[in-house]
């Protein structure tokens, strides 16, 4: 299933992508696409309704975050060995893990604003995924049990904040709009190989990135099984994988994101997104 | 005033405390310490209250953390210079700003896990704050107008998960009941002057940390509003903001912590903590 969330900020509504591409809305069955409604009972109360009867959506609603209010919001650093060596860093020994706020997240083609006194402001399409069910101490093999789904997220970063500045990443992760998550939550049922899926990233038309998840250094459910030993994770909790080649970081010069440029991103399977850059406007 | 949230673990219901010390129940008037019902109007219909009339609340009940579910946890790091020194770090020239899980908090008397493979656990007393107000690029002048209320904060380290480990700080500051909060949220009008509050810790009866929160690097003001020019902060929210010196660290040798030992923390009219630290259980 594609499940969506779809309405005005702050008033989504969840619903589902029927065969003909339109939206269903679900709300009678879950309240939200949330923390333990992401759980594989409601998961499959989603899968058991009839489709046909479900409430047709009408128009072309904005699309919000597929997940609302996630618990934690993990990324993992330096995970493809190509943007490793672009940004001058080492291949990791084990998974880095920093934070991004989880109300950083945003609809899939909303606006990126920039913060105040961004002067660095950059891209990274991502795979990212969302816990169905609490992970503790899991194994790699036990570790897609843990996952309701999967979904694009550009982990947008502002690098003077983040490395430049004293201390740890989170200050370039986190401001609003750095976390566009969508456009669908994707059941792994629709995903024949998570570990063999092409991604890509575009600025104004032009390709950035183009990279496969099978280069992943880390592969998810390796994640899963290493995060759970640092934390609880619950259901509803965001981590997005790391991202390939191809940042403005990476080029000699960077070539930053600037107010008015489109960035559209996506990812075999699970649609793409197209958002624009937008100046600060103020808190 | 002080409120609390007392009860079984994932069943609290919130009280205040009365003049006699005992806990009033104020489920009527909120559901919970939690997100928007840490905004202004809910405090003011709590402190509204005629407190003789709030149900009495029979026995010693277990305190729970005094915020629910935060939206985010955020520390800072190295924030008392004799702190710095003791770790061999450098003054921050800026506030540095890391993680902790948000499902890492904990009740104020609850027992202290060593998580899996862990063999160098360390303690933190801290003053911690929650956010009542959103906070986004606000002043150090308006920032205690965002603030609804302060606690004690034992900020539970793992050393070789945080600094040994590839990355950041996060893996060593997330694990279950890394955060124990409470014993009770105080609101500002109780406290004369936040910025001069004695702070210590003893472990099975040692002091170990004896400080005060006059020799902050930066003080509570400066961390909420140069926090919210990164991210923005939502009612909920949790701040916890560094630790003076006389952490295990920072002994030659270090005297970490052991399966067993007992530590008690308190600070200036927050109260007080006694956690008991015990072995790692499994998942």
């Amino acid at each position: 299933m594609k499940l969506v969330r779809y309405g005005q900020p702050g008033k989504e509504k969840p619903g589902l992508i029927d065969s003909a591409g339109k939206i269903r809305d679900i709300s009678s069955i879950v309240p939200d696409l949330a923390g333990d409604y992401l759980g594989p009972e409601h998961i499959a109360r989603i899968a058991a309704a009839k489709v046909e009867q479900l409430p047709l959506v009408d128009g072309n609603p904005r699309l919000g975050p597929c997940v609302a209010k996630p618990g934690n919001f993990i990324a993992i650093g330096l995970n493809y060995s190509d943007h490793a060596a672009e940004t001058g860093a080492k291949i990791p020994a084990e998974p880095i893990l920093f934070n991004k706020a989880p109300n950083s997240i945003c609809g899939p083609n909303d606006d990126i604003m920039f913060p105040r006194d961004s002067v660095k402001l950059d891209w990274e399409a991502e795979i990212a995924f969302v816990i169905g069910k609490t992970a503790s101490y899991v194994s790699e093999a036990d570790a897609p049990k843990h996952i309701a789904g999967y979904f694009i997220c550009n982990d947008v970063s502002e690098r003077e904040f983040q490395i430049e500045r004293t201390g740890q990443w989170t200050k370039g992760k986190s401001a609003p709009t750095f976390g566009p998550i969508g456009p669908w939550l994707v059941t792994p049922d629709e995903i024949k190989d998570v570990g063999a899926l092409a991604l890509w990233l575009d600025v104004n038309g032009a390709r950035q990135q183009s990279g496969n998840t099978k280069n992943l250094i880390f592969g998810i459910n390796t994640i899963v099984s290493f995060v759970s030993r640092f934390m609880t994770l619950d259901p509803g909790d965001i981590i997005t994988t790391g991202t390939p080649a191809g940042v403005a970081l990476g080029r000699k010069p960077p070539n930053w994101l600037k107010a008015g440029d489109v960035v559209t991103l996506g990812i075999d399977g699970l649609g793409q997104q197209t958002s624009k850059v937008v100046a600060f406007k103020g808190a």
